[in-house]
């Protein structure tokens, strides 16, 4: 359950107010996979950097990434620049990224003795050049900007773990719910165990938010959501320092493809979902009321067309939120590497521009 | 609208019955995918027939592959051996099956002059194939089996011919929304005319059934799935001879990922909605009332499991759905090639023991 009411501070990062429906003067804004391709700075950084895995393991690099996109727009948050798959490599089933292939690992689990063989607490002896990073940008940022921390869900590492790759249906790693449960379940918990650990030292280093990625937990049956992965990211929630002594780090849930389970989602103890791009906002706020706040939804799509086109959409996401706080903007899915800086210097404009009329009442009241 | 009521014989093939919510004395079953690469036999004429589109395109290997596997199964019905991408190569945007890497459209559609150029009427000219393999299988098949036709939706046509190719996310496609919207509508406009044609040539030539297969309605949002995807497959649904003088042919919609959206595709005036596996059938009746047949859900990934956990699942979604007509048994999606003929068996025997009992009213209300 939900540690109710959390205290926050007046003075804390606009996001966390948002998040945790505390009064703000508009609806901030952060993009997911706002530190990107897209970028050509970013783009420049990777070209003499060599592979991914590399910049997300260099404390100075992975910094550099995450504060990029913050140089250029006014956005409200940063997020660690990292993978959820770091997690899996650290507990001794190693990534690779190669151009252009996506992740793969090449010696994907397979028996019980391969889950047994990996690393549990120690995994995080591995992950210290993702706290450091967080440690390096949180003093870098100016304290209105939050610094998001994130990983993936249990389930959704496990489908790669299993896969061995990224994969349309991920069914070989589906298929271990119908063969082998008992072994799943192993894999899971262990995952559940080192993500509750590796987030609460995020936190200790300085995270203001965490978020969980549940990218694949749209590939489950109603039925096998609730077991496979909502279960056990409401293990990690229940088991993460939320209120530290001078601060509270709300946990926004991302599900992809989660919109018929929102209800659900909002059982978890989470402060807030995320949405992705096929669920609205409207249906989204009827559907979990004011139990959590929402993030998201604008289509990225939107960000490849016209000027006139995001806009419009940008009111409609403002417009189906509605008055009052608990909404923070953000796209329902990963800045695409097409998109141009310009537009996404545009939707940050718009959202700025005509968010303010529906926080009216909330500058009133503070004032 | 719906043409209520449909006149249905008693002599009609079971799962038409079932689609039109008359009485059945079992849940009747057909597979998505079911005739395809699990089956050796459909294997060994491929290694000898060649490429994929030369197999659709000759009635006899395509009436044969269709009856595969009613030869080794009990199931109630037969879908035509085709592909939803045969009606853009028929308008003239000419696609490609390569081993291993999926459909591809050397010419994607980039301009209006592009979409002008596309063949209308005349496109079913170059469709005859499809007709005659539907004449041969239905002539070929026991009268209590159905034969279901079938065509892609205008959305997701549209996006294969955008794009250029299969895609995770189709970004290029659904960026024409916020692009080029009155191109992507005209696109839209003269496929649904297509499309229209030709289904109701597939009735004439013997079709028991229509299904709409909406692949990639799922990755639009809530609204733009209203605006793209449903409006024209409503335009197709109105624009069906259904009620033919001897039978009806009832029409079912399957939007992949559309589970938050059963309540609209309800009102398109479809007989039938096919569930995906993500989205359980109880629910889904909820939802839907009695106002439509449902078709689905299980999971595909249950026939790579064991056969007690297909069991479990099998006797759920028939709970599930729970006492009387309007349910046909399906895969929530197409069946996966390392599926086992000896798991698909066993699935058709247990639906067949296990749906009687939510069926006893019916028998006794006929005899």
């Amino acid at each position: 359950m939900m540690n109710n009411p959390p205290v926050v501070s007046t003075a804390a990062p606009v996001v966390v107010r948002a998040l945790t429906r505390q009064s703000v003067p508009y609806t901030p804004i952060w993009l997911m996979r706002q530190a990107g391709r897209y970028l050509p700075e970013y783009r420049s950084l990777r070209a003499k950097a060599g592979n991914f895995l590399s910049m997300c393991q260099d404390p100075d690099i992975a910094c550099e990434i995450t504060l990029q996109p913050l140089r250029r727009f006014a956005l409200d948050a940063a997020i660690i620049f990292t993978d959820i798959l770091v997690v899996p490599d650290a507990m001794g089933c190693p990534v690779e990224f190669s151009e252009g292939q996506g992740p793969c690992f090449n010696q994907p689990i397979q028996t019980l003795a391969d889950i047994k063989q990996l690393r549990g607490d120690t995994a995080l002896d591995h992950l210290n050049y993702v706290f450091e990073a967080i440690q390096q940008v949180r003093v870098a940022l100016p304290a209105q900007q939050a610094l998001i921390g994130f990983a993936g869900s249990p389930w959704t590492l496990a489908a790669y773990m299993i896969e061995g790759s990224g994969s349309k249906d991920f069914l070989v790693a589906r298929s271990w719910i119908y063969k082998n449960p008992s072994m799943l379940h192993q894999l899971l918990a262990r995952l559940t165990q080192v993500i509750i650990e590796y987030l609460n030292q995020q936190i200790i280093s300085g995270a203001d938010v965490i978020m969980l990625f549940d990218t694949w937990g749209g590939l489950l049956s109603s039925e096998q959501y609730q077991l496979i992965s909502l279960a056990y990211m409401r293990q990690i929630i229940a088991g993460l320092r939320r209120q530290q002594a001078d601060r509270y780090v709300p946990v926004i849930v991302f599900t992809k493809h989660g919109g018929q389970w929102l209800n659900a989602i909002a059982t978890t103890g989470c402060d807030a979902i995320s949405l992705d791009w096929t669920t609205d906002v409207a249906t989204a706020r009827s559907m979990v009321g004011s139990r959590v706040a929402l993030q998201g939804h604008l289509d990225p799509a939107t960000l490849l067309g016209t000027r006139q086109a995001l806009e419009v959409a940008v009111r409609q996401v403002l417009a189906d939120y509605g008055d009052g706080s608990g909404h923070v903007f953000n796209l329902g899915h990963g800045i695409d590497r097409h998109t141009s800086v310009e537009q996404v210097q545009y939707l940050i404009e718009l959202v700025k521009d005509h968010s303010r009329k529906y926080h009216l009442d909330e500058i009133d009241a503070r004032s």
